[in-house]
């Protein structure tokens, strides 16, 4: 018979890059670890790609991992935010996942595939994975979600966390709430731990449960051919419970959901949306206008998320959820890619020369989706079903004029809501 | 056989009370009567409350009918934005609405059921309605749409029109999208025409379509007592069709839904949710936060159509339709509860104090929407179901501060999606 004994303790990983929202979420993830002491270890592993930064004026230039370790706070992306002191910003990324059953990914898309390969090897084959990364992983005529490129790639289930969490408000501890998507097959709740199972329920019933449940499908509804391993029975198990009680904290308040795909999705769709809007409002079309636009943007997102994730995808994650609508509306509001693209019309400049001047060697992430995005619906032939994702992918390219907008898309506004049905 | 010649045209009337949103919708109304002359006649009449403005520093105050007729503008409420000349001002509401097919309400709401009594004996008894009129009709523990009321006190079907419609905006032609609800009983789409009349169908067949239907039951599925009086034959049908035609401008994009109840209570209940969401802007609590005050709001929104209008209330139409998302989304960035409830916490003043100064004696929506939906929520003891409504009011009345927003809908930010299903 199982013993009442607490479980044995998850270690936390972030594997970032050392940006802002990397540290931001691992500000978060560290407040909670040292906050529940019975189911975590308290110090969190943050991996920092490693880079020589300046401080204070001084011409010596210093590791950042250092300043990081040393300091408690990010210098370079996220100044003047004190960290806990035990996140460990760590340059090794072997080194920093090993041991860990949780690993939150949040690092430029780019990155991520070769990143899975060097880590594949170093994780443990049971750690479970929640992915913070904005953005679709298209290969022509496929496209994949990278929550499933994370959990292919290593062989593990890898969840979704987002929200309308523009990072610099969530650092500053400002009020505001997130979406977490985690459904794992149920082989890791009927994995018996000490603290759950139930008197009449003995371990060799889950180790039945096991083999029927490894073969998976991952979450656009596709076969799968990752073979997930169970969590040894002396952890507590990772459950939504769980993923909440590592995420929830009082400034931050966690939903937790189990539609990844419309999570994930509406994280990186929403970025396309963004540019049309700032566009609109550069031409101080006003506010009618942009509601318009945002509205279309909305309800191509949920018919992308129905045309090619539909078996699992739920229309109310992009119509209720923080991850969905809310998002919509902050990163229309005070989102970096509405934002250049706003000041790319008042100025009259390319949104790329704006993207250089403005974001200190980083992506717009609506300019890559775009693109993405319209290379996956050119493969299929949809263009003209998605009429703002495909006009947003036209102005980017100077095929067509943000001013011709509204014509763009007329099939959508002017299509009657009874209809639509 | 019905021959093939156009039916008779259709009279449209604003009965306004000269305000700008009023002046504005006769704009748009105007326009069409004038492209469409197969299905309208010219002229528009609008009813205006007379008052006598002085214009130019003239010393001498003048009628505003007059004003508007002769200088083809409304001086007083919507300046510098050119009207057709066929809008013809009309003091007397029993001579505007005379003949008239078609009415289109937008007024303040407080005056509808007087005015309702002064012109019921004045219209045509087969007329049409659509009511724009933001708000909700409370009594006590009953509640109402005013397209209800309207329709009820009338003995005529009413629609409703609502959408990202901030007046300005549309005066100014600068592009938008809305929302018309009408589904009227088959009694209309059955009165045979002669254009429309297919050649199988005779007019007796017709009739006895019409003794079925006559007792319709109204929007929120309760029965109604209205007995509905077909159209005249020699009358084009009013149908979604020329309910489009009749209000779709390309700087105004109509979308047509069956949904009256959805899309009358979207524009009553959005600006609670922006005074809420005023508030936290107020407040500096960034966008995150505005974003999930809205989300809160929108969930609140659907559940409380559900809840009380259940049966024809659908959750797209608040979700998808931009009398729903869209509305809520312009109301919160430029609409005149968001600001100044903005203004009363960044001046720290009483919302009342703000009212009165900025908005020349009228009335802000959100206000008493909020207070009439908390009393019909009381008299069903269901504040508690409603924690954001509910907070509203209680921070209007000062029995709660809006600092403590966060904690007041905790029900609704922490509970999870999966639940909530």
């Amino acid at each position: 018979m199982a013993s009442l004994a607490p479980g044995k303790k998850h270690k936390v990983t972030i594997v970032g890059s050392g940006n802002w929202r990397g540290s931001t979420i691992a500000k978060v993830v560290a407040e909670n670890t040292a906050a529940h002491p019975e189911l975590f270890e308290k110090d969190v592993q943050m991996w920092v790609y490693e880079e020589n930064v300046k401080v204070d004026g001084s011409s010596e230039p210093r590791k950042l991992t250092e300043l990081i370790n040393e300091r408690h706070e990010n210098p370079k992306y996220l100044p003047g935010i004190a960290l806990p002191h035990h996140i460990i910003a760590n340059p090794s990324i072997e080194d920093a996942v090993k041991d860990s059953t949780i690993l939150v990914f949040n690092l430029p898309h780019q990155f991520i595939k070769g990143l899975c390969r060097q880590i594949k090897g170093a994780i443990l084959p049971y750690a479970r994975g929640i992915s913070c990364i904005k953005g679709v992983d298209v290969r022509e005529s496929e496209i994949r979600l990278f929550s499933e490129t994370i959990g292919q790639e290593l062989g593990i289930y890898c969840g979704a966390l987002s929200g309308a969490n523009i990072a610099n408000e969530v650092a500053q501890e400002k009020w505001c709430e997130t979406t977490i998507a985690y459904d794992p097959p149920s082989i890791d709740s009927q994995t018996p731990t000490p603290a759950r199972t139930p008197p009449n329920r003995t371990p060799a019933s889950s180790q039945l449960d096991l083999t029927k449940l490894n073969e998976h499908k991952d979450v656009s509804g596709k076969p799968s051919k990752v073979m997930l391993r169970p969590l040894p029975a002396e952890y507590h198990p990772i459950d939504q419970p769980l993923m909440k009680t590592l995420f929830h904290r009082p400034y931050f308040h966690v939903r937790v959901v189990s539609d990844v795909a419309g999570v994930s999705l509406s994280g990186a769709l929403k970025n396309i949306v963004a540019l049309a809007a700032g566009w609109v409002d550069g031409l101080g079309w006003g506010d009618n206008a942009k509601a318009a636009i945002m509205r279309v943007g909305l309800l191509e997102m949920v018919d992308f998320g129905k045309r090619f994730f539909g078996k699992t995808i739920q229309t109310k994650t992009f119509t209720e959820e923080s991850a969905g609508v809310a998002d919509l509306i902050t990163t229309c509001s005070g989102g970096r890619n509405h934002r250049c693209a706003k000041m790319s019309v008042v100025e009259g400049k390319p949104i790329k020369e704006i993207e250089a001047r403005e974001l200190n060697g980083q992506q717009l992430q609506g300019v890559s989706t775009a693109e993405e995005v319209n290379i996956f619906l050119k493969s299929q032939g949809l263009e003209k079903d998605f009429p703002l994702f495909t006009a947003v992918s036209k102005i980017l390219r100077g095929e067509e004029k943000y001013q011709d907008l509204p014509g763009l898309i007329e099939s959508r506004t002017e299509a009657d809501g009874n209809e639509m049905a």
